[in-house]
């Protein structure tokens, strides 16, 4: 894998831009690998990634900030400035279910997760065999309403001793409080067991068998202060019908949490999701 | 096509009942084509279609009632007899969307659908050219509020006189009173342009749009006195990206909205639905 | 679970089949939980698949052969009797791609697989660690052109001494012997990494790349004496763009191959899979 | 609809060539609506589409060769320059099955596709009533061995005398020769009834029937001398199953067909497809 530079930029439409940024790089002898724009024509909105090979930049990452910022000020832009280099580290928050928790540790082990799962957070102590076996540390904090920010607080001690860069939520039966959650703006990540909008809230594949819907699904997103509510990363549905029963549908669904979960997980690693106006652009 | 007989039968779920219907069909000489029974375990039911060829078998359609009763009054059963032979005679409502009526006729046309569209009536003039060129009648009936009841008197008087089976809502933007509804109970299909229960009510592509989903959907079904909440025949999704811009999903999705429709109007014609608890088992 | 018997028939098709089934388990005290039939209009064959509960059920597993021959005889038919009850005992070959048996061991260990993996054989060391945490017999035999009789001869020896009812090849990138393949007739289930027909043989990722298709499959099915021409189990697909290089192809690939592989291997375990003509019917 | 211009480009990668268009386009004052790039890294190939607006773009299109050929000659590019503007002419070959010609006459005439059918050859008569009822003209070749060579050179003179820019074939069921294919190139798009490379040739739908395969497929290509064997343009499927016959199978199919040939003819139309090493890349 080539050592790559990856810029997220959002900014006002204007003509110039791709230029003005292609130029910039090629001044500094850079290589671009991809570059995808896209307007958002309603908001007026310009989006893009650009990755280049870092082999030959003749600018190091410490001196980019200075260079590129009077681009990023004549147009105005929110940018951010990645690369491919460094493996985020990772906690994984869990309850009782251990599918996704399962298939992300497998994931990192074969190398297809490009992160280092560093940390397992559980509210209860089923899945400390899958951390055993993996060889990462495993901490439980049963969950009692009255030391809900007490534990919350020791669950953010852990997350700043271990350098954390991105929570997964993978099942975590938990909500999280506003405070918790705007320690790490944009890089908590939920797996929700419903197609959202539809069936936000608890036990959803109870009320998808209840309502008789032909399809059940999967929605990966950001969590911000209002439940399930947060820019939508990845979904999928599967088929259901009337043959299968409620176990059939959290079976069948379970598969599809893994799948959507890892790809949101793996996209955000590769610095492929830009968030603005609540939504996500994925590159792709 | 064979000419076949069909039961649709719904019980409390108890020994024999396979065996009472196979040994009544066998004992008047019918040969069962399909059969498939399902039970729902949680509100202990059974649900089954039969479907048996009409050649040689001994008892007519009108004799059939008074043969079956004592079977059915033994299982205590809802249950209902057609056949394949007749088409059903078919109203579409429409507005200005003609998608789906322009789809629908095509499949008639082509034989594919076995029903007759004997009826379109719409709110606005400008599906009259398909009308005309498939040589159906045409209604017009502009919409006010305070001629509602009135004008669906009328509509109501014209499916009378043209004896129609099956009320399709083929992208018809108005609502239907109770009183409308009552008249054509499980009758009349209807196609929502999202995945119910997400974004049901109106402008659901807009809403889809905004939230930022990653699929979006198409939901048929039949039509109750609660809006978009009735029995849900068929859904389907189509994957959107980034890229799509308002314009794009209500392209994508009236490909969907065809698909989905003429799927449920197919079924219902061929008495594969049947209806329970405000579910649908579609018999495949 | 209920323990349950099932029947999987194919026979020519006749009238009064769908009722001597049913009688005859009726007069023996079962309650049938599900009953299917299909029929295969071209080849005049009557199939089903009937499962009934085996409380009550007043025959015993070894008197239902003499009680159901006459029945059998009567209407010519090929017939398999099995119940829910016993976990079928499986062995799993493997190469280097560990993907499928994680996701195998991982199911069965989640309790999702009803059966029991007893067995592993690899011709290659890689794997031994998934087997020692799942704690499972792991055999390694390196292969030699000039000695595959005789490490056929070895396997097959320690499937007998395992009892093993079940093989799986879970990407076993080897061709077993016609000889082999008739001690397990309709009992080694294969996954290519293709959608059959298509790409049958070595290397499909690497053909689907260069003929630039679309949409990426995999196959699971019976393993016959003609390379990949065996009765399909389950197929999907997934869509790939250009963006996808050869590595991402393999990458998607291989959830589809986990997916695919453990259905089928859950369908033939719930007796679900009804071989005939070189086809399969699976009963849902 | 933007009045844009639309540049395709493909050459061998290297620096500088992102920031050349970028900026040529630039300082001749056009916005950058859309650009999007490609690398082939096995090939070493640099492939992109970039869309802009005409608006304020100072160099007329007459022009535009004379200034952009330095850029592309530095970067040894294949390139090609279009505009939103002109409708392509577009010819509809079809034989019995009108599902394709019926479901691009209807986009055409709803405004879903950019282009203009003027012109539709068949070697039946079977769907003249299209043709007046959508006026366009309609000409009948019947097909005999001996008069292909002239049968075809009548159509070219057709195609030439309607200013045909681009030949569907939706559902012909004839060959064309080498030197009609030669008239056309990268301008002819077929539509064939399987997932290629599976059953190319003959009777797709029979033989996929045959193999018991779960899914069946439709694929749209473009025509090269070689049968089905030119760059796929777009492809999908949908899942069948053991409850489906061969007429199931036509008629899930046939809406398959319509989705992915008016997909493939809309790309088309927008320049969105770009050719290299018989593959596409779709630029969506």
């Amino acid at each position: 894998m080539k050592d790559t530079g990856i810029l997220l930029i959002n900014c006002p439409d204007q003509k110039g831009l791709v230029a003005a940024i292609a130029d910039f790089l090629f001044r500094h002898n850079g290589n671009i690998l991809h570059a995808d724009q896209h307007q958002d024509g309603t908001l007026n909105l310009f989006l893009t990634r650009v990755e280049w090979d870092l082999r030959d930049f003749d600018l190091s990452l410490e001196n980019f900030d200075a260079a590129f910022s009077p681009i990023a000020q004549r147009f105005s832009m929110e940018w951010r400035l990645t690369c491919s280099g460094p493996r985020p580290r990772i906690a994984v928050f869990v309850s009782r279910h251990d599918h996704c928790l399962a298939d992300l540790l497998y994931r990192q082990k074969s190398g297809e997760l490009h992160g280092e799962i560093v940390l397992i957070i559980s509210n209860h102590p089923d899945t400390r065999w899958l951390a055993e076996f993996y060889q990462i540390p495993f901490h439980h904090f049963p969950i009692a309403p009255d030391t809900k920010a007490l534990t919350e607080k020791a669950q953010l001690g852990l997350l700043k001793s271990h350098g954390v860069d991105l929570v997964v939520l993978a099942r975590y039966m938990q909500i999280l409080s506003g405070d918790f959650i705007r320690e790490y703006p944009r890089r908590i990540i939920n797996i929700h067991h419903s197609f959202l909008p539809a069936f936000h809230g608890a036990k959803p594949y109870h009320r998808a068998f209840e309502r008789g819907v032909k399809l059940i699904g999967a929605t990966s997103h950001y969590v911000t202060e209002t439940l399930d509510d947060g820019p939508i990363i990845e979904q999928d549905v599967i088929r259901i019908s009337h043959r299968d029963n409620l176990e059939d549908l959290v079976q069948k669904g379970a598969d599809l949490e893994k799948m959507v979960l890892s790809r949101a997980v793996k996209w955000h690693i590769q610095n492929r999701v830009l968030v603005y106006a609540n939504k996500t652009v994925v590159f792709d």
